[in-house]
C-alpha cells in the first residue's frame, strides 16, 4: 500500500512538472529567437484579461496560408501530385488526352511544359480531373488518394510532411481562444478531406478556390454535383474576399509564405486593434528547401519587401525552427 | 451566523429547483404537443453517448433559415424595408431614379408595381443600395438603421420580431453541442451586423446571398469594395450549395418555413445518420400572420406535401408556440 502511496505521489508530481513545462515552453520545436518571444507576447497582449490591447475571445480570429505555409509545397503543390495521378487513372477512359499537348504533357510527367501554360493549363487539368462527380464522390477520391500517394523526394506521406512548429502554434493560439481558419490557394474540399486530423481545423474553417457546385434531386436522392467551371480563386487579392465571404470579419492575426499572401496579410494589417503578420521564409535547403524571390512555386519578393518596411514577423526556417517536420523525431 | 447559514441551505434549494426545472423543461414557450417531444427526442437520440444514433459533437450541425423561421417576413421581407429606407435617403444625390418607373414605385412605397418586377426588380433595388461602398460602409449603416426602424403594423424594433420559441431552440440546441448556421436568402453581410447579438450567431456562421467583393490598396489602407454585381443567390437549389461551399458537410437537422428552403431539408434528409427536419407553418393570423400556398412571400405548398411524406415535423405555429414574440411577456 505505501508503494503505491508513493508512487502515485510520484505520478502526481511528474504531472505537475509536465504541465508547468508545458506552460512555460508553449513551442518546443521553436528556438528561443526572437521571432518565438513575437509570437508569444503578441498572444499574451490579445488574451490576457486586463491587458489594454485585448481581444474578446469571438474575435481571435487567424488565418493560416496552407501550402509552403502549414505544410511543404516543393517540388510541386501537393495537389498538383493529386491531379497528375487523378489523370493517370483517368487516362484509359480519355484516350483523346494523349493528342492534346497540355494533356500528354502531364500524363508524362513533363511538368516544365505542363507550368509553360500558366493558371490557365493548371485550370484546365483541374476542372478535368475535380470536377462531374458529386461531392461525396471527390471526397472519396481525394481521402483514398492521401491515405497512400508518397512524395517524390522524402517517401513520406503528403500529411507528413507538415510543419511540426505551425502544428504547435496552432494549438498554442487554440489553448489562448483563437479560431483558426486555413485560407488556401488550393482546393476548398481537397483541403477538408484531411484538415481536421491533421491540423485540427473542421471543414467549416477551410477557405479555399473552388469550382462551381450544383444541387439536384436523383430520383429520391440529393446530390451535389461538381461541375468543370471554376467558381473562385483563393489566391492574391482573392484572399481578402474569401475571408469576407466565409468570416465575415477581420482576423487579427495571419500566416502565409508568399506574394499571394500578401493582400491577406495586409487586409489583417489595417485592423484598428492589436494584430499580428508573419511570413515563413523558407530558408532551409538541406532540411526542407530554400527559395524566394526567383521561385515559381511560392514566390516571395514583394512581400519580404512589405514585411521589413511594416515590420511583420519573418521566420527564418533554418534558424529559427529547432524541428521541421514531425518525423524527425523517429530518426 | 444561524440566519446566514438558513440563507444559504435556501438559495441553494432554490438553485437547485430552477435547475431541475429549466432541464425538464428547456423549451417553455412550445406547447407541449407532439411536436415539442420530437424536438427532444432527436436531440437526446444523437448527444446521448450510448445511444445507438449518437453522433459526436464536431458533425453536429443544424441550418436555420431567417425570414419567416427565426424572424417574421410580413408584409415585407425586413431587408426590403431597409432598401426602400436606403433608396430614400439616397435619392437626393440621384434625380434621376424619379424618372425610372421601378425607383419611383420602390419611392413611393408602390410595393405592388415592385413586385411585378419579381426577382429582377429587387436585385436592382439590391445593388443599388448594397454596393459602390466598402464593406466597413455597409456594416455601418446597416448597424444604424437596424438600431432605429420599426416595424409598420407592431411599431417594434425588426430584432425584437424574432420568435421567442426559435430562440430557446438554438439555447437548447447549443447547450447539447449543436453548432448553429443561418442558411438565409437574405444578405450575408446584412445579416451578421445583428445575428450575433440577435441569436448568439457569430459572422462566420452566417450563409446568405452576396454580392461580388473586390479587395483593393487605398494608398496605405486595405478595403474591400462592394460591387454592383450579384455573386451568389443563397435560396432554393442554392442553399445546399451555400451549404457545402461554407459548411463543408451535411447538417443533421435543418429548420425552414418555405418552398425556398426545400432543397436544404431534401439535403439534409438525404444523411446517413440521424437527422432532423422542421418547417415552421404560419396559421396564427392573430399573433402573427397566417400564409401558405398563395403567399407571394415565404411561400409554402411543395414543403408542405414533401414534409407529409417524408414525414418531417410542421409546427403549427397557432397550436404549438405558447408564445411568439419576446415582447408579448411584456404587455
Amino acid at each position: 500500500m505505501k508503494s503505491q502511496r508513493l508512487k502515485y505521489i510520484f505520478l502526481t508530481a511528474l504531472l505537475f512538472a509536465v504541465t508547468a513545462v508545458h506552460a512555460a515552453n508553449p513551442l518546443p520545436s521553436w528556438n528561443n529567437t526572437a521571432v518565438k518571444q513575437e509570437i508569444i507576447s503578441f498572444v499574451e497582449t490579445v488574451s490576457i484579461a486586463d491587458s489594454a490591447d485585448f481581444v474578446p475571445e469571438s474575435a481571435r480570429i487567424a488565418v493560416f496560408d496552407n501550402d509552403g505555409t502549414l505544410w511543404s509545397e516543393q517540388p510541386m503543390y501537393f495537389q498538383l501530385a493529386f491531379i497528375l495521378d487523378r489523370l493517370k487513372d483517368m487516362a484509359p477512359q480519355h484516350p483523346d488526352w494523349q493528342k492534346n499537348e497540355l494533356f500528354a504533357a502531364a500524363l508524362n510527367g513533363d511538368l516544365k511544359t505542363v507550368a509553360s501554360g500558366g493558371e490557365h493549363a493548371l485550370l484546365t487539368l483541374t476542372t478535368a480531373t475535380h470536377a462531374s462527380m458529386t461531392t461525396d464522390e471527390f471526397a472519396a477520391t481525394v481521402a483514398e488518394w492521401i491515405k497512400t500517394a508518397k512524395h517524390p523526394k522524402t517517401g513520406m506521406l503528403y500529411t507528413e510532411m507538415v510543419y511540426q512548429p505551425m502544428l504547435e502554434l496552432l494549438d498554442y493560439l487554440r489553448a489562448n481562444g483563437f479560431k483558426i481558419f486555413i485560407v488556401s490557394g488550393g482546393g476548398i474540399d481537397f483541403m477538408r478531406v484531411f484538415a481536421e486530423d491533421v491540423y485540427g481545423v473542421p471543414p467549416e474553417q477551410i477557405i479555399g478556390s473552388s469550382i462551381q457546385l450544383q444541387f439536384e434531386m436523383r430520383g429520391d436522392t440529393p446530390v451535389i454535383k461538381r461541375l468543370p467551371k471554376i467558381n473562385f480563386i483563393n489566391d492574391k487579392e482573392g484572399k481578402p474576399v474569401g475571408i469576407q465571404m466565409h468570416i465575415g470579419r477581420r482576423p487579427i492575426a495571419a500566416f502565409g509564405n508568399s506574394d499571394g499572401d500578401l493582400q491577406m496579410l495586409q487586409w489583417t494589417d489595417g485592423g484598428k486593434g492589436a494584430h499580428f503578420c508573419l511570413y515563413v521564409h523558407h530558408t532551409d535547403a538541406e532540411r526542407e528547401w530554400a527559395y524566394d524571390r526567383d521561385s515559381h512555386i511560392g514566390k516571395l519578393d514583394k512581400g519580404l519587401r512589405e514585411a521589413k518596411k511594416k515590420g511583420w514577423t519573418v521566420v527564418d526556417m533554418k534558424k529559427d525552427w529547432k524541428q521541421i517536420f514531425p518525423f524527425e523525431t523517429e530518426q
